[in-house]
């Protein structure tokens, strides 16, 4: 039945509605941290914030603001295409445990991605492992969605 | 009734849906800035690009152009994670006056941002205010559907 | 009959989800390019990285990185907001010849720009014309969304 896929009845969508919430809180985090960074090592993000506390001796930049930077840069390649191929799968009648499944260990990979890069820096592969996790569910994902409904 | 969420019979979703238009032509208005700024300054966007005006001097970078820049990297940041947890609180029922009003102040607040950062430069803390405003929007919505939805 | 808007038996609609899979897809792939070219000009992506493969010097950057980098903030910029504004132009009751042939046209222009900018370098206005292209379409499904929905 088609209009069950979106209704709130579904718990399929209900359950991506969840994660897409939780995944726009770790997202937010990360312009925490960000300022947390800058503050911690003087890093300006534009001049003009100088005056926010004057007397003070300002960097250009800094390795471990760079690092929050580029794993916040990589959240914004990652999570919003997820979110829309998240919707479109959630749309395709998976089963509940599937795509619980899916959504839960797509925001786990994304933290932990989060938490090796920018948070406790661990060798790699642990950061690439993270990555190509959520980046083999959302190609997977956008696969099954695309084969079940193939309307060009 | 949970069908009503979604329908375009809801205020609050078609509502929603107006304000994701206003935000969409808020971002697109950031490329045509920073082409602006890029031509005022003679800063190219890449190489090859010095063939459309031949015979003049271009610049690495200019702080205009960063300026910018970091103002359109701050929407991407902010508000395409916005589109998609406001979606989410349109689901949750909530008073059309409420709801409309976070939509309407949010994008304000964004629309400021870009003013105070971008076009006209006012000193701080002008420019955290209006990012904390949608911020906060944001996280509240956020937090609030996870409540009403929690399901993991 | 506003429900058929956004049920599954509404063409218009399967077919803004099936073009939201192939762009997810296509921004997926930029990910791949950019290692790609990290890999063939040794440029790492964090210092980390470095004890993936020993012994080898790596550069700080290199200009087809940095090329496949910016085609891949272009869509950043881009897709996401088109596709948000893709779904609300999609509830307008537009044609299905109307609809599908925007969606094939943005996906095509965003291919082109992304095979003009970072694959196969052609001088300007190829990518600018592409980029427009897109622009364009993603503008006129907002201004076409808010002139039938219009709730502020």
């Amino acid at each position: 039945m088609a209009v069950l896929n979106m209704s709130l009845e579904n718990p399929v969508f209900t359950c991506y509605l969840t994660y897409i919430c939780i995944l726009t809180l770790k997202m937010m985090l990360m312009s925490i941290l960000t300022g947390m960074q800058r503050k911690k090592h003087q890093v300006l993000a534009s001049p003009e914030d100088a005056k926010l506390s004057p007397g003070k001796n300002f960097k250009k930049s800094h390795e471990d603001v760079d690092r929050v930077r580029r794993a916040h840069l990589n959240d914004l390649e990652n999570i919003p295409i997820f979110m829309a191929v998240g919707y479109v799968y959630a749309m395709t009648n998976p089963s509940l445990t599937t795509a619980a499944m899916l959504f839960r260990i797509y925001t786990a990979a994304r933290c932990i991605h989060t938490y090796v890069y920018a948070i406790h820096v661990v060798p790699q592969p642990a950061r690439g492992i993270a990555w190509g996790i959520g980046f083999l569910i959302a190609g997977y994902m956008a696969v099954a969605s695309i084969c079940h409904f193939a309307q060009f």
